[in-house]
């Protein structure tokens, strides 16, 4: 089957109308119809390689939403016509350890959607079914492209860090990422601080969920709140005063990284001593808890805050989530 | 009441005879008769103010036995003639949401032992009745007191990190707090890794319980065990190569620093965030931890390896201990 698709020819490129044929479908693989798919930062890190793992020409787009439209005979759990989505994985081996312990998404030989593979900017996508998580009844499928990548990014991390309903919580930046861990954590039951350094942004923050703004530009807010912190979620990817966070958790208290950050951080270990503190971090989430967030997100109607684009129009609106005015999540539909 | 102790008059000198009068006990303190006293590194540390929190006159000693021979009118649980373990803290507020958690040892104004007071290098010794641990029937008094400091500091990580018979596990650092290590881990039912830059001990640290020992010194050997270990700690105080200790760990791994490194730890986010890693720390632990530690400890023999001095050779115990040569803890005896 031939794929329609868009994408870059090297790095720094804008994407191109592109095919490529799919080849034989495996035994254990499904065809995807693809509806919309969401544009998430990483894809642009991959269009340029800036993680050095980029295969060119490269289809980019992770956040996929469409219907099984063929299946392999081996595949398990999902028949043709089921709506499904695919994240930033598309397969992984099913039998080493991590995989038999329900934690795909740690596997060593997982598979990359957009990596020496092509991805989502396209009307069909292939994976291994293991990834292809059905929908849940309900869900509204314009927005929930984006729940896939950003949204399992922000959603693993409450429950690995046992994030309770009684905590008091704080989010680092709210784009993509964040404003769905302030909607995730708003319907946890807890109270949700979030730290922005975009005042302009401070209204529709408090309507996502958030019990309070506090300026991440300014040393003295962040210092009018330390030891008040159960769990930290930093979603940003840039080097940050990581020690005035720190002392923002209680004690106890758990900073948890889903940022990119390149350089190391700078991490005091008396302030992770005396107070009993963590940092951590995490990649996406397996197939299981991806598939609770689903249900969790029709249960409680959270989605992303979602600009549509045309499939066609890709290269605007890329343009738009670089220029850093989208709100918050981009889908572009087919 | 007169106490006749040694303490060191400024950073930096030896220790001297010393007496000072206790005063009025408190309703809620216990006087306490010390039988011996363990020397831990943090007491060199305070006596050279390392921390610029010294008040001298010091009087070093955190390690205490001893029993108790009055107590204050509103003291709980404990009775005089008891048999008593008295650590790093000798009070907390007893109110602070810290406190009532059962979380003593992260209250923000619990006093220090030897901080602003006096400690164990004497012959009596003060404390709330609450840090004044009821020893359990059966314990090897004269090889406990450095349980109280040493031992809960590394027993706690263990615990708050739910180490699990079954984890495959690693210590850096086999001295007075990474032997006791060794052989709590190995009571847990682990399979151990000594990390040690220093040969001469490997035939000791395998009879303490460790599986394996582990050159750390040779980057090579590191790399074999790469992603094996669900859980490391790290009794060292200085820089480490953080990041190739981050590698040893398995998925979801736990590294914990209960070493009071000075510098900031670099640590890469991106070896915690692909592997679901994190990095903790934290200080000693809660009264009822510590008890629930020495009924462990009497449960399965587990001891710190101790050389005896008598109280009054304190100095050139101090001496013995700065050389490295101590195997492993020293405790003075009165």
């Amino acid at each position: 089957m031939k794929v329609s698709a868009f994408a870059s020819p090297g790095p720094n490129q804008p994407l191109e109308p592109f095919s490529y044929e799919l080849g034989t479908l495996g035994s254990e693989q499904v065809d995807i119809k693809i509806h919309n798919c969401g544009i998430c930062h990483s894809d642009i890190s991959m269009m340029n390689d800036d993680w050095g793992m980029s295969a060119y020409p490269i289809v980019p787009g992770h956040e996929i939403i469409g219907e099984v439209i063929a299946k392999g005979d081996a595949v398990k759990n999902i028949n043709v016509g089921d709506k499904v989505g695919l994240g930033w994985f598309s397969a992984s081996c099913m039998s080493c350890h991590e995989c038999m312990d329900g934690s795909h998404h740690l596997c060593a030989s997982a598979e990359y959607t957009i990596g020496g593979r092509h991805g989502g900017f396209a009307d069909y996508v292939r994976s291994h079914w293991s990834w292809a998580i059905p929908l849940p009844e309900g869900i509204n499928m314009d927005k929930a492209g984006p729940l896939l990548c950003g949204g399992i990014t922000v959603f693993n991390p409450i429950i690995l860090s046992g994030v309770k309903p009684t905590d008091k919580v704080g989010v680092i930046g709210i784009g993509g990422l964040g404003h769905m861990a302030l909607k995730f954590l708003n319907k946890w039951g807890c109270e949700v601080i979030a730290f922005s350094s975009n005042p302009s942004k401070k209204e529709s923050i408090l309507e996502m969920g958030a019990t309070k703004v506090v300026d991440s530009t300014n040393p003295e807010e962040l210092e009018k709140i330390a030891g008040s912190l159960n769990f930290i979620l930093n979603t940003a990817n840039v080097t940050l005063d990581w020690n005035s966070y720190l002392v923002a958790l209680a004690p106890k208290g758990k900073f948890h990284n889903v940022g990119a950050v390149l350089e190391p951080m700078a991490i005091p270990a008396f302030t992770l001593l005396t107070g009993e503190k963590s940092v951590g971090g995490s990649p996406l989430g397996s197939p299981a808890l991806t598939s609770t967030m689903l249900q969790f997100c029709v249960r409680h109607n959270i989605y992303p805050i979602t600009e549509e684009y045309a499939m066609t129009d890709v290269n605007e609106a890329i343009a738009h989530l670089k220029s850093g005015k989208a709100r918050y999540r981009i889908v572009l539909k087919n």
